[in-house]
């Protein structure tokens, strides 16, 4: 069993009618329940939450972290985001979703701006597998649509990505990267473009296919902590 | 169970004295012993068998192939080398192990000399892991010795590998790019550094450790196959 | 002065009148005007010439080559591609034009089918930039519009590229890695899309920019070649 | 010309006898000088200076800057680490040396701990090439060898390079993956490991050769700088 925290700010779904029908419990609830219980132990956490619900406690016993963020990216204290990347480093897998791409953490993980295009119009949205050997691919068909999205278009300001998986094609004109690999320290990290708080996104199967599988990769996996500092030699050295 | 066939060319136990001490029923057979049945469903395959034990019937019953040669490269059949290709394009996965990087197969799906230099004076290597993220270094400590090995040496000639996971320390002085990533249509290969022949590389833990991380990275996980071709739009084209 | 052959098989321009009324002298001549001689010394080459024009000597004359092809891949001798696959691997730079992408040489240096969508439609395309800091990128704007192209979708069967710099966008529904650079031995190989042999690619000055950039960045730079095979040890070895 | 400006902490050389007699001017003036004047216009700037000599108006006159610092790298202002910053996104070349793994423009711009081993021994370190295509490895021999040296070892946490074009072995048993290169924005970065203190190794032939080559690859050069936000559709959005 993998244990998993999805992290919602959950400011929309209170503040705004038409999220609040879309997703009435919020949208980490939406996720939870997608993912089902099957092969997780899912729990949830938001920004109200004390320590925003990641305390120590929550982040030791996560294997993967989901984070949804937009409105109030600025509300996330700076001693949690640290704490989320110093988890990051040492091995918890995290997700970031759509509008997540502007949130500290994931800002912070990247060295980068990480901003983008965006437009509220509505639009289709075909997500193209570019990597149909990666497991974050498993059960996809080459492309799947969604008939109403929010865009976001190219540049993406993230460094190039370890792996690509996913290219967006959007009505409108642009295309994005939308599925994206990242390592950090121990610690494995998946984007994943779609997602805005208006669309009924996250009932997507695909789009929960694609969660579902991420996790899976993300979840710890590696070597032995490395050892840092300074080191004794491990074969003879010639004085000079 | 995810279903293994360890391939070994099967010439220097048979021809040569020295080895035959060290791998009396053969490298392939070590490997299968070693990675033991509670995980993999193992069978064997040689170069004297017909076809090299890797009929059509084998390979559409094989995940993950694993491939070991060294003096008989030039007699593996073309047509079974095109056969092993497709296979790999269309989701097998493939590890090929130390001397195996001068195969026709490897060849050809590297696109490359996969030349390097070489060594036989029974020296240390050091195998040091630089992605303690990678699925294939679980379990692992930060870096394990061979007391004796081959030494192989870079400039190796592959494309950039797509994850690097291991790099070799010899103790003539040399480095080496040893356990590399590579994805070739729906199919996922490890090249995988140690195992000369002459060394009992393939009865230690750390070795075989690697290779059944490889053979678990190595399964079939993808997207459905895509589809090739005169493709009819999705979207309405405006005459011009 | 960068030494440049454009390489074209020259059939369709012979036996199609539509296509010859675009390029009346030939893609390959397009090209070699287009790309002007204030920076490169440009020769051309085609199929029907002895050798296809690829001689030892023209090709030991060869900084960067161009090689566009479609529908005589197959007259192509074998012992040319192996010639220039074996220049490439000593350091002369490939640059793979559209439908060279089902090319002997192409497919030879990737390891992969190198298999696409393909429409004959007039669409439009729009090539975006995904990596701005890149050379081959120089003085593009963020996109780039051709009115009709034919169109290539994803998957295209090709490793996962060194570089991704180019996105395409169709009109139909499809996205593209339409800007890839490769290294294989001491030579860098970048392919790109755009240029079906029945619209004027050739002529617009971004697509024309991009290949210009290309040579650049293709042309022989790197380290002395490296030395293979037996090796003297660095350091002292000790007896065992 | 392109205009380099290489910034120096140069606190060793002020209170350190024996790195004084390495390095009497600075390790910048050594830098400075050995880069020489043919195709750079360089000035050097240091960490007493006001703004730490890196005035908007420096960097704005900077097309590539080096960056060396060790013992105070967090006297270092947060506003100019921040200003360094965003004129790297924006299209500046930053070379890191040696111990600037650790300053924190670096460190934040990687997004990980950039942490390694180290020991102060004096002994042996061989930089292996391992991609000879690489304009960063142009006119090197496939390996240098630098007497004494600071042993730096993996794991080395950074983020998988775009790039890899160095490693090192060291006499004591480590390796290190000693030349990477990062694109962030539209700027491009170039980690280059040798380069201790007390060692004249900033006068060693080779390693001033890929500080020039380093330097080159680095420029500005690539495409407009992206558009972001809020996009008008380029293309007709059907309601739905």
């Amino acid at each position: 069993m993998i244990k998993v925290t999805v992290w919602n700010e959950f400011k929309h779904e209170i503040n705004n009618e038409v999220v609040r029908k879309v997703y009435p419990d919020g949208i980490h609830k939406a996720i939870a329940d997608g993912i089902g219980t099957e092969n997780f132990e899912v729990r949830t956490a938001t920004l109200e939450e004390p320590e925003h619900g990641l305390t120590e406690e929550v982040l030791n016993n996560t294997d993967v972290l989901l984070w949804w963020g937009h409105m109030a990216h600025d509300q996330v204290d700076d001693a949690i985001v640290e704490r989320v990347k110093q988890r990051v480093w040492n091995g918890m897998g995290l997700i970031v979703l759509h509008s997540g791409h502007f949130s500290k953490i994931f800002k912070t993980l990247m060295g980068t701006g990480c901003d983008l295009k965006w437009r509220e119009a509505g639009e289709k949205e075909r997500i193209w597998v570019v990597n149909p050997a990666h497991p974050i691919a498993a059960g996809l068909p080459e492309q799947f649509t969604i008939e109403s999205e929010e865009m976001y278009g190219e540049h993406f300001d993230i460094p190039a990505p370890d792996e690509l998986i996913f290219v967006s094609w959007f009505e409108g004109g642009e295309v994005f990267r939308s599925g994206c690999t990242f390592n950090r320290g121990q610690g494995k990290i998946f984007y994943f473009r779609p997602g805005h708080e208006t669309y009924p996104t996250y009932y997507n199967a695909n789009v929960l296919q694609v969660i579902k599988n991420g996790i899976r990769w993300a979840a710890p996996s590696g070597a032995a902590a490395p050892i840092r500092g300074n080191h004794e030699p491990l074969e003879p050295i010639k004085a000079k």
